[in-house]
């Protein structure tokens, strides 16, 4: 992991060892907690149309970092608690994804796209 | 960001060209799949309790990993998409929280946590 | 509560009772079901226009009824789990909607949509 | 449909149209409307333990209960924008489930039910 995601996943851990917050940092819950995040952050797009989507006001954009950071945290703390690296994984990802979806037959392909 | 971070995201772009998927890639459209996948995460722990989901055997983990990534992935694209810098907005947000959450108070509660 | 939905509700209980699977329907695992069955339903959504998803063919109708369905079935669970009156809590909750939303304030507004 | 879905979609209806809100309402953005519900929802639970979460006092369950409200909302809406009916579905989704969740197999069992 690049230091700064490993940066970030030290601090996490001392933060809740600091609050005894353990007990409640299941896999489990970590999950759940993520999906939570994730909803907060698509409130914000919900009621916007693609267009308005791609242009949001500076006051927008940090509350939605906001939410993205949250999402960030939460799976970093489920890394951490299952070891999982997690750029690892999303590099295996990739490479699975391009397999899926070759060049000549997924491109500009709504229906392609839709089926991933 | 940091280099693996980068390098991911540069992928991630590089992969949407070549596919001509920018036009399905807004913002809200990245949100949406960012929580399908947090969907796909949790599916694995709905039924687990949370001592189970401590102990996750070797299969279950990677599959746990790969969806991970997915959430992972599509947080770099929108974070790309919408230029915001992730590390950063993490930092702050931790920072946040450790205003919101003193130690003190904050200590093993599960009444403060559950207010999160 | 209509006949209907507790007809669903007392076939449910029944399934449940018939597998042996309450000791996994604690209500905060009903709740992340539920959110996993709304992630299935979005995914057929997600990389669509607003346009598209308005004209579904009758494939793609029948399988997000099929997950709405499925949304439905843990939310009747759940209110049965925790004997919450669905019906009367979104009767109460659409007289709070009546006085967050006048008509006069409200009407054409997406950014007081945005909002809710 | 029950007279009392029939009726709280009747007032739905007309809550939309008197406010203009119709053009937001795309099945899309409700099934996206939907889930963040859900994520509110949940996360009324996602630090407790399971067993908290079968013994909510009667505050917490009256704010569960908005929230389940706010979930069940969003699907008559979907539903009477894409005309699907509900109860219908459900019936048939509940036929199905019997089918792949045989009793003399799925008894007592985590894994099956983890499958699902």
């Amino acid at each position: 992991m690049p230091d700064s995601l490993r940066e970030l996943t030290t601090q996490l851990q001392q933060f809740a060892r600091d609050r005894d917050w353990g007990q409640f940092h299941s896999p489990k819950n970590l999950a759940s907690a993520l999906i939570v995040e994730a909803g907060e952050l698509l409130e914000h797009f919900q009621w916007l149309t693609e267009d308005q989507s791609r242009k949001l006001d500076d006051t927008k954009r940090e509350a939605v970092g906001a939410e993205m950071a949250d999402v960030l945290l939460y799976l970093l703390q489920l890394s951490s608690a299952l070891d999982i690296d997690l750029i690892a994984a999303a590099q295996a990802k990739i490479k699975v994804n391009a397999r899926k979806y070759p060049v000549d037959v997924a491109r500009g392909s709504s229906r392609k796209s839709d089926e991933r």
